[in-house]
């Protein structure tokens, strides 16, 4: 890893090109062998990277004391707490452990005898990655650009800029004891740099924002490049008729409370009108309990009105409630009139994140599956479970509220597109004006080929 | 198929996302029988559609007397043509026949007893599609998308209007027999109307141009929505040092004359320096013979120069040449000096489409499939071949030189997309608070399911 600071911006959006495409001629266990090292460097500099840290949090902890910084924000920049540490060496591991996401045929045709066809999968180019906050991210995302093939730009946020540094260093000196080029994986340091970046299309591929609903936007509104992430987690749980009581408490209570600034959080909770009476008060009950301030339109609220209530515990809501992440113990709470009603509600306010239903029927569950137009449809299940970890794919590149390409959280998959390789082995090779109707004009034979390497 | 004539642009969006929604909950086998609905309509309007078209013609055959249509552009609308009409009425057959792209499993795993995650394909959402000049290409279009379940905004050209009028009403007929919904497939008429959809990203998910590079890049430059093209086709031929001449003069020829004005035809052919004088001139006096101009460096012109040549059949080339697509009898010509080089001149300059190498080296083929960073790398193949119908896609949706989603000769495939289903079946429902480390935490079993169909 190279740091770009001394060349212009679009020095090192041509230097990732040329990076990129200069690494597709070497193997990729030269990728898996870079990351072990990039593993051993990281232990090599374990204590110097803390130190740093410390640092870094010591910074924040005056922005904190002068109210500029959250504690929540500080807290993610600790390196040192708990495990975050080992865990972050052990994701790199785990990254070079995976099956490697390129080179796989996934489509293979014999055109003509001697003309073999095949689609394979390969990395997509130059990736710029935008990430706020979390000093392991920058190494979490470069062992995955490394493991998927493609170059990367990386800018993580100014409060981290200690530690990022010798993180970067670590994957740099990591990279260095490799055949890939040297500006295979570059840092920024700046803003300016990122918003001169988005402009250079020719070079940049793919852009992955991680941070807040403000830094994506800010990103998806001034760039033409791809770019893959969500801004908005507006997730709903609905309440059918026949709602099962302990599922709706633990469903509702799981999705709201078990982190709730995750943007796979439930934000607004739907109940059929008749369950009103009934299966409403005991969630409710079991929200209040835990703290969550519920945003009421007039019919959940009038079913759960009391004079023992709180002040402050349930307030009426506005139309803008259902338009709302609060990303807090905050939720918006609405009666529909029918199963068809909800799909309707979230269709038209959700982020097309993640939706559930509680019901018992296997018919509505089918239906609010197939008719919530989200990247999850879940029955029965907490929003939560709406994760690249918890599906099993190992590892997450971000989760894609987006609808081409990748949706919905995202594995080493969502960083490989294919190529189509064709040879011909014929004595005089193939042209396209052999084929044809008419008399000595050949058929295409399109007989699929098992493989699942090219053979050449 | 409803006019958007008489609603505003934005009324036009939100009924086709309104109608994405609703179909969804519609079984996939209503879309097949409305492709045979339009085919019958197709049938019953045969003369008074073809009628229409000779009006087409005619009024387009002033426009060619003045000179302001190329013949060119009014031979492609004419509908009544050779076998066209009997091609295109196949075509939504064809289309009808295919497997459903829709509802197929592509990953399944059981993370726990009793929760089920299933990622099943399903459309992308509401496509909006541009093109020029055919009039088949609306009924094309519309088979697709309603096949792959997409609600489809199209707009074709003003020439073939009053054709495209009429295949657009035995669409709405074929549809109206369905309960699909009426505004599923909807016709745009101006140009104005195409600039406002562009910018309303909240309806719109996937724009399809096609048309000629400037259509193209008109509207890769004026929206956020995705765009799924390919702007440009500026294609290589790479003879290599130790390139057949046989093979050479014969996919260099099919790969220029094939189709010149097609995007995968040849536009700049790269030399070895060691063929300059062997393998050259004969693919050079193939070329000339059939009428190619070269346009040619110092080194290339050398080799074949000679008092015999016909005035302007050979000229200098400039280094705008090698970023021209001639999309006519021309071919820019220019010798390198290794096979790094030719990749090298190839990635800088190409547009990404499909490139060709012609030699007989296994090592350099290879070499050349995996540096070359283009949809197509081809081996003694005519670049020509890069074309859904001779891949064996059974249809094309268009050739793509984007690097995410899809890319290459794209099929039904790229009109889908994938959603991830989740069911908890566990009495008290499936909440990740219990998964964990610790003392009675549950752990994710992630065991594979295997079906390629969600069971509810």
């Amino acid at each position: 890893m190279t740091s770009g600071a001394e060349g212009s911006v679009e020095d090192i959006a041509r230097a990732a090109k040329a990076a990129f495409e200069a690494s597709q001629l070497i193997a990729s266990d030269v990728r898996k062998l870079a990351l072990q090292k990039i593993v051993e460097q990281l232990g090599a500099n374990k204590d110097a990277i803390l130190t740093a840290n410390k640092a870094d949090m010591e910074a924040a902890q005056l922005e904190v004391d002068a109210g500029r910084m959250s504690k929540a924000m500080q807290n993610r920049l600790d390196l040192g707490k708990g495990d975050k540490w080992e865990s972050m060496v052990k994701g790199v591991q785990d990254v070079a452990d995976l099956p490697d996401p390129t080179g796989v045929v996934s489509y293979a045709s014999k055109l003509d005898d001697g003309l073999d066809l095949y689609r394979v999968s390969c990395p997509i180019g130059v990736l710029l990655v935008i990430f706020e906050a979390r000093p392991e991210v920058v190494v979490n995302i470069a062992a995955l650009a490394i493991k998927s093939g493609n170059a990367a730009i990386l800018k993580g946020g100014k409060e981290s800029n200690r530690t990022t540094v010798l993180l970067a260093k670590a994957i740099s000196e990591g990279l260095a004891q490799t055949s890939l080029p040297r500006t295979y994986i570059q840092a920024i340091q700046t803003r300016a740099e990122v918003s001169a970046l988005l402009s250079l299309d020719q070079y940049i591929d793919l852009v992955i924002p991680r941070g807040s609903n403000e830094l994506v936007r800010n990103i998806q509104n001034n760039t033409r490049i791809p770019v893959m992430g969500h801004a908005d987690g507006l997730c709903h749980v609905y309440l059918h008729e026949d709602a099962n009581t302990e599922k709706a408490v633990r469903v509702v209570k799981d999705s709201k409370i078990n982190y709730p600034s995750a943007c796979n959080a439930v934000e607004t909770l739907l109940l059929h009108r008749n369950v009103l009476d009934s299966v409403w008060p005991e969630v409710a009950k079991g929200l209040l309990e835990v703290g969550v301030q519920l945003i009421c339109d007039a019919d959940t609220l009038q079913a759960i009105s009391s004079p023992d209530l709180p002040e402050k515990s349930v307030v009426s809501s506005t139309p803008d409630s259902y338009r709302t992440e609060h990303l807090d113990l905050k939720l918006s709470v609405k009666m529909v009139d029918s199963l068809d009603a909800a799909i309707q509600h979230i269709n038209a306010h959700s982020s097309h994140h993640t939706d559930t239903i509680v019901t018992e029927s296997q018919e509505a569950g089918s239906k609010f599956c197939r008719g919530v137009d989200s990247a999850g449809t879940f029955v029965n299940a907490s929003t939560r479970f709406a994760d690249g970890f918890r599906y099993g794919f190992g590892t997450e590149v971000g989760i894609s509220t987006g609808r081409i390409h990748a949706r919905g959280p995202v594995g080493l998959e969502g960083l490989v597109i294919y190529k189509y390789m064709m040879k011909s082995t014929a004595d005089q090779g193939h042209i396209v004006g052999e084929f044809g109707v008419g008399e000595g004009m050949k058929s295409y034979k399109h007989t699929p080929i098992n493989t699942s390497t090219v053979p050449f």
